[in-house]
């Protein structure tokens, strides 16, 4: 395939478009945020990077917590609103028509209407250029209870997620196989390719 | 909306099964990761993170050097392939019937079937338990030449892109919107959601 050099830049996709929630129940303030990722699996350890100008920036480094909630196609638009307005001029959830919900195991406040929430300790801050990148540990995650199958398993799949591509939200589409399908004995008639 | 509480683990989604090409080109090796993200603008910065034990972890180690290449649906059973095997027992290349590609910038190649490549050279790692995490400058980008529109830009939505979703594959589905898109004027009748 013949390929043309860009400008090095940062083309990794698709990424989680995450609403991030900070601050308090009583001053909560949301940020959406592309720059995020798993960066360990035991304990689990997640990161976002944030710019010193932010209005979150300085919440985050004083209180040392964020919940990152999970956007998902019922709540496009207001991801796209907080990535867009300042919690220094308005009140995002009252903007976006949303509510503090309280976490579990941090005073940092999740959004009620996420379906998937994780509750996050900062462990710390690296600075790298533009972005300060926040590691944090995950010290627990919330779900809709409406998303556990019979089985108590997480269907996270029901749930309508969306992807940033390149500057553009995206659903998910076509169901292309689970981690492993390229090694798994083929059954007669089975049918590898489902619908979502 | 009402929440259980399920272990602190690794639920974030949809993020980027990319393929990691490593080594040289004479033997050059892929592993799969979903661990990875953009952690910083200016300059670009991206990670991934890599068990130790894993066989790539000592090249890149090693080499400081490695290609994120994006997987689209073209490449989605390589991708789990690579993520499944190891590069001690197979040559991943041929048994994907994948090609090593000569990069620009680094000594790492690339994948010729790629549409996308990151090249990416190491600056910092991190152990943070399980996995250590591979924080790296993005050098040079280089994109399937097809990608291009007549205006020089860059239609990464046409590559077909794969979003990993708790242990699933998935196509990407209908555009929601670009960035920005919830405070842009309404023009009449236009039409905000688009089918890809």
């Amino acid at each position: 395939m013949e390929k043309i050099s860009l400008k090095a830049g940062t083309l990794l996709s698709p990424l989680p478009p995450v609403m991030v929630s900070c601050g308090t129940m009583e001053k909560p303030n949301i940020i959406t945020i592309a720059w995020t990722g798993i960066i360990n699996s035991q304990p689990p350890k997640t990161y976002i990077s944030v710019r010193k100008s932010r209005y979150s920036y300085d919440i985050i480094k004083e209180n040392k917590e964020f919940v990152i909630n999970l956007t998902t196609a019922d709540l496009v638009r207001a991801a796209d609103l907080c990535g867009v307005k300042s919690g220094r001029d308005v009140d995002k959830f009252a903007l976006c028509d949303l509510h503090p919900q309280e976490s579990e195991k941090i005073s940092a406040p999740a959004i009620e209407e996420a379906h998937l929430c994780l509750e996050c300790v900062v462990t710390k801050i690296e600075e790298l250029g533009s972005h300060d990148m926040f590691m944090a540990d995950i010290v627990n995650v919330r779900a809709d209870s409406s998303l556990m199958d019979k089985n108590g398993r997480l269907a996270l799949e029901k749930s309508d997620l969306v992807a940033y591509t390149h500057g553009e939200y995206y659903t998910l589409g076509k169901k292309l196989g689970k981690f492993g399908f390229s090694v798994q004995k083929k059954k007669k008639h089975h049918k590898k390719t489902d619908k979502k």
